[in-house]
């Protein structure tokens, strides 16, 4: 079994299917475009293991809190390795995390952002290891993201061909 | 004449003129910055044949529609393309689109971005076709963008050199 | 000494110690991430000499002006500055900047982004000249950024090995 792969049955991780869409929601892009030696993923929601969008909904700092944000994080990270397993075929193609740009959908003058975002990067750490894992990342807060997730993540990894 | 020129001819496409700044507004930056086999490209808004910018201008969701600021993305994209042309010199340079991270101006807990972004993709997957024109994309709302426009996006492109 | 180094002195400029955290506030990722010939910047705040975030704190156009904006986003410039320092030793190993990502944290609408994005690009152009120093750039108003920063940028440079 691949190295990726072990880690996460270690850990009791299951992926989930591909995000569900909404009726009348078009997305005409990939999930993850690979270009040469680089991967950029496309913002990604929280998941569920069937594929639909991961609840709570709304804004950080007013319905959702920092604790219930920090696990749509990590559900992020989750709904990203499916999708990277499904284009890359093998997640130890990742041989690093470039950067990692994370949106919270949040009210106005919210500044608790690396708390929530830390959902994220401590599962791809847990799960990558510190070397390959370590990543560039921005935490901001914004307006409103699609299907009114709490926090939407883009990133970049480098792989192997 | 150039694959991608004839294509926008076939299409009755004209690209627009490099943005005229409003009194006062100094941008002292390139619209596209080429470094090795990419091409980083800058925050554009919606512009007229001109290079003025083009309205409606402010929040989606609030004054602006989701279908006017559809037609809104689709000009961000000719905006880009002129850039990219008169940058590179000849469209047919760009092998690939990476990324895409497109911003919505709009009220808070709008959820439409992506409908708003796909007026960005769909003409350039119309123009570059699926292979060379796939994006990974972002759509996240926000609270604020330069000369109130609905949608500014930035981008990254590989090129032949 | 080094020649961007050199540049610095001759400006008077020193650069800032690491952000010292606020108590409470984890933030499991390098500032800098080297993957291959690029560097990965992690959004940056303003910071004091001493490392500690550098006021005002707020949003631009409520608490905090465009001037004192500007301010704030010439003091990011030399918080990364700080950063690449230390993680690449000598900072005439950047032969290229190629984007830099702008966040502005804004009240509603506002659209003078660009005016408080130009204390960090006049900075970098000034101390790497045109050539390096030039960078494809976005402005975005955002709502709510770490330690109610005003201002938080996150950047990509390409480097000698």
């Amino acid at each position: 079994m691949a190295r990726i792969e072990a880690r996460l049955a270690e850990l009791g991780i299951t992926l989930p299917a591909p995000l569900t869409l909404p009726p009348g929601m078009a997305l005409p892009f990939p999930w993850v475009n690979v270009r040469g030696d680089r991967a950029y993923i496309s913002g990604h929601g929280p998941q569920q293991s069937d594929g639909s969008g991961a609840g709570p909904f709304g804004a950080v700092g007013g319905s959702v809190t920092v604790e219930q944000a920090y696990g749509s994080a990590r559900k992020v990270a989750l709904s990203m390795l499916g999708s990277l397993k499904r284009e890359l075929g093998d997640l130890d193609r990742i041989i690093g995390w470039c950067r990692v740009h994370g949106m919270i959908n949040c009210v106005p003058s919210f500044t608790q952002t690396p708390a929530v975002m830390n959902g994220f990067t401590d599962l791809i750490l847990d799960v990558f290891g510190a070397e390959i894992g370590q990543h560039a990342r921005t935490a901001v807060g914004v307006c409103g993201l699609p299907m009114d997730f709490p926090v939407e993540i883009e990133a970049e990894v480098t792989i192997r061909s």
